[in-house]
C-alpha cells in the first residue's frame, strides 16, 4: 500500500467505527450538530470564500470553461445559502428508529422493522465544492458516516468545509471522524476506495455520466448510481396542444442542465400536424435546437420554425444537458412505449393526454423512477416529491429509485420481542 | 463469444423481453400459471423422481458423500410436498401494483409509489434440484423473469423441471421465455453470466459459503447475498437460566445446518457458574460439541459436562452449520456487544434477560438483519416472519434485509398525475 491509500484506509476504517456511535446518537444531538455546521458556515463564511477564490482562479488561469467555473464558485452568498439548507436539514424527521411492519404475531411474538443508518457513504464528486457539505449533512441526520473525496480543482476549499464540519460536529459531543475528507488529489486513490467493500457501505458518485460509470463499473460496494436522465415526453392523439406546449417548455427550458430535463418529444401521427407547430415555436423563441426525424421536420419546416435540423440516430437516446431537444413522430402509444423503452434511461418519462385509458396504459407501460401524466418531468426531484433535500436520483431498481432523501439513506434491523420462544 | 456464451446471452435477453410483458401480468393470469405447474409435477412426479435418480445414481458413482446426496434426492413424496409449496405461493398476496406513500400534494399532483418487479433474476445454485422450482415459481408470483443455472449434478431433473415450468406458463397466456434454464454445465459460462449486467437485475446465489462469496465478488449486478450466519446468544447476568437454556438449546439442535442456527454462547461472568452446567449439559446429550474459552470450559469441566474441547481463535466467527458451539464467558453486556461487532456476520443476534434496560440496551446497539430478546434465533425465516415462502436471507444493508419474500423482490416507480403541472 502507498502512504496515500494507508492514509485513506485508516480514514475509512475510522469512519466505520465512528458510524457506530452516531448510529445511535439522539435527533436532538445530531440536530444540535447540524446547528453548529450552519453557525460555523455563517461565522466563517468570508474565509471560506477566499479559499475557493484561490481554487477559482488556479483553475481559472488552468484554462477552465465558464460553466465549470461557475460550478466551482462558493461566494460569501452562496455560503449563506448553504448554512439555510442545512438548517433545513434540521427541520426534516429523523428516518432513524422508525419503525414499520410491527405487530405481535399469532404466536406472542412481538415483531418490526425499525430503521437504521446504512453506515458509512464514500461520495466521489467533482468540481463543486458546496457537495462537501450537502452530502455530509444528509449523511449526520440519516445517521451514517462519510467519507467525501472531491474534485483537485476545489481542494483548498473542500479542505476547509470538511474539516470546519469536523470540528462543529465534535462540540456537539459527536466524533469529528463521522466525516472524513481525502486529502489527497491523487486520482489512483478513487480505484483504491473503490475497493474498500469492508468499510464503505455505498458509493454515491457525483457529477458527469463517465465520473457515474467508472464508479458503477468498478466499485466492490452497492453504487447509488443514476444522474444519467434520458427524458421523454409523449404528445398523445388527444392531448391538449396548449397544456403539451407549456409542459414542453417547462420541461426543457426551465433547467435544461439537470437530468430531469426533456431531451425528447414524442407526438402521436394523428396529433403531430396539430401541435408540432405551437410547440416548435414556443421551443425556437425560447433557443431551444430542434433535432427532427423526417416526419417531424417536414412540419415545423412547412411552420417556418427555427433552429432546426435532421436528427442524427445519436440524437435518439441522447441526454443533451443543454438547449436541444430531438423530436420523433411515432404512430401511437405503443410506438412512444416502444420507443422509450429502446432509448430511456428509466429516469423520467411523462404522457400529455387527455383520454382516460392511454393515460393509465402509459403508466402501467412505461418502467422509469417517476412516470408522469399531464406534468412536467422536472418535478423529479426530493424536495418536489416531499421528501425535503436528497442524496441523489437513483435510476436503479435495487433498494430506492427515484429522488433518495433521508429515509432512503437507512436500511432497517428486524426487532423480535420474545418470552422464550423457541421455534417448534 | 462461446456458443454457449452466446446461448446464455440469447437466454438472457429473451427472459428480459418476457418481463416486460410478465411485470403487466395480472396477478390472476399469474395464479392460473403456478396452478398448471402444481398440477404438471403433481401429474408428472414419477418422470421427474426418475430423470433424478439417474442424476442420483451418477453422483453415488462419482462419490458424493451421503448429506450431499440427500441434497440431491428429489423423490416422488417430495415432489408432490413441492407441488404443496407451489400452491402456497398462489395463495400469498401479489405485491405488484401495490402503492404505498400515496397522497395529493400541495400544489395538487398526486403522487405515489407503486411497487413494480425488479426485471430478470440470475438464480446460481448447486445440487438441490427443488430450487429450480422455489425460485422460478417466486419469481413467477413477483413478476420477475428468471434465468436458472443449477449445479451439474442435477441437470437432468432440473433440465425436465424447467422445461416443465415452461409449459405450464405457457398454458397459462405468459411468455414460457419467462423462464429460462441454462443446460451447459460448463463452469466459465457463470463468469459470463456474472457480467450481463444489462439483462440481469439481481443475482440469487444458493448453496455454501464459497460460491455466495464468489459471486458477490464478480457480479457486476447486484447480489442477494446472504447464508452466511454466524450467530450468537448472550446469557445475561439476569437470564432466567430455564429460559436461556431452553432457546440455546432450541436454536443450536433444531436444525443446526441452517444460517440461523446459533454458533457461539456469550456469557455474563456473573450468570457462568449459574447458567453454564444447565445450559451445558442439555447441549451435550444432543451430542453437541463444546468449544469453549479459558473460563467456560473450567466451570464446564467442573460441572462435569461432556464434549468439551478449548476453543481455537478460529471457533470464534465460525459459522458451524452442525452440533457444534463455541462458548465464551464476556466481562458484561458491553462485552457481548462488542464480541458480536467483531465477530457477527449480521444475520441473526440475540440476548436472553429480566432485565428491560439491557433488553432495550442490546436491541438498540447490535446492528444485524435480526436482533432477539428471548426468542431462538431460528425464527430468522420468512415464514415465520409472516412474509410467506422466502427467495433467501440478506444481510446486506441495502435493498432487503433479512428474510426476503415477494414483497421484497420488487422494487417502486413514482407515478405523478398532474393537470398542466410545471415546475415554478
Amino acid at each position: 500500500m502507498t502512504t496515500a491509500t494507508e492514509s485513506l484506509r485508516k480514514k475509512a476504517e475510522a469512519a466505520k467505527a465512528a458510524s457506530r456511535l452516531l448510529a445511535r446518537a439522539s435527533t436532538a444531538t445530531k440536530d444540535a450538530a447540524l446547528a453548529n455546521i450552519a453557525a460555523a458556515l455563517e461565522r466563517r463564511k468570508d474565509e471560506i470564500a477566499a479559499a475557493n477564490k484561490q481554487d477559482y482562479e488556479q483553475s481559472k488561469r488552468d484554462g477552465m470553461n465558464a460553466s465549470m467555473l461557475d460550478r466551482l464558485l462558493l461566494d460569501a452568498p452562496r455560503v449563506t445559502a448553504q448554512a439555510a439548507d442545512v438548517r433545513k436539514i434540521i427541520a426534516l424527521p429523523d428516518p432513524v428508529g422508525e419503525t414499520f411492519d410491527a405487530r405481535v404475531l399469532p404466536n406472542g411474538l412481538r415483531i418490526g422493522r425499525r430503521r437504521v443508518p446504512l453506515g458509512v457513504i464514500g461520495a466521489i464528486y467533482e468540481s463543486r465544492p458546496n457537495v462537501t457539505v450537502d452530502i455530509a449533512t444528509l449523511c449526520l441526520k440519516s445517521g451514517n458516516a462519510v467519507v467525501l473525496r472531491g474534485g483537485k480543482e476545489a481542494i483548498r476549499c473542500n479542505t476547509l468545509l470538511a474539516q470546519l464540519q469536523r470540528d462543529a460536529i465534535a462540540a456537539a459531543g459527536l466524533p469529528a471522524d463521522a466525516i472524513q475528507f481525502v486529502d489527497s488529489t491523487d486520482r489512483a486513490l478513487v480505484g483504491e476506495m473503490l475497493k474498500m467493500r469492508d468499510v464503505i457501505d455505498l458509493m454515491v458518485p457525483r457529477g458527469g455520466a463517465d465520473l457515474i460509470r467508472m464508479v458503477s463499473r468498478e466499485a466492490a460496494m452497492p453504487v447509488l448510481a443514476g444522474g444519467v436522465g434520458v427524458c421523454h415526453l409523449y404528445v398523445d392523439k388527444s392531448a391538449d396542444v396548449e397544456m403539451a406546449t407549456e409542459i414542453v417548455f417547462n420541461a426543457k427550458v426551465q433547467r435544461p442542465s439537470t437530468c430531469n430535463a426533456l431531451d425528447t418529444v414524442l407526438v402521436h401521427r394523428d396529433a403531430a400536424q396539430r401541435a408540432l407547430p405551437a410547440i416548435g415555436r414556443r421551443l425556437a423563441a425560447a433557443k431551444v435546437e430542434l433535432r427532427c426525424d423526417p416526419q417531424s421536420l417536414a412540419i415545423l419546416q412547412k411552420a417556418d420554425v427555427d433552429r432546426l435540423t435532421a436528427a442524427a440516430p445519436g440524437d435518439f437516446g441522447m441526454e443533451f444537458l443543454d438547449l436541444i431537444a430531438s423530436v420523433k413522430v411515432v404512430d401511437d402509444l405503443d410506438g412512444a412505449i416502444r420507443h422509450i423503452e429502446q432509448y430511456g434511461s428509466g429516469h423520467s418519462e411523462a404522457i400529455v393526454t387527455s383520454d382516460y385509458a392511454a393515460a393509465n396504459a402509459f403508466m402501467d407501460a412505461v418502467d422509469a423512477a417517476a412516470v408522469y401524466v399531464n406534468a412536467s418531468t422536472r418535478f423529479t426531484d426530493g424536495g418536489q416529491f416531499g421528501l425535503g433535500s436528497e442524496v441523489g436520483i437513483s435510476t436503479q431498481k435495487f433498494h430506492a429509485r427515484g429522488p433518495m432523501g433521508l429515509r432512503e439513506m437507512t436500511s432497517y434491523k428486524w426487532t423480535i420481542f420474545g418470552d422464550g420462544h423457541v421455534r417448534p
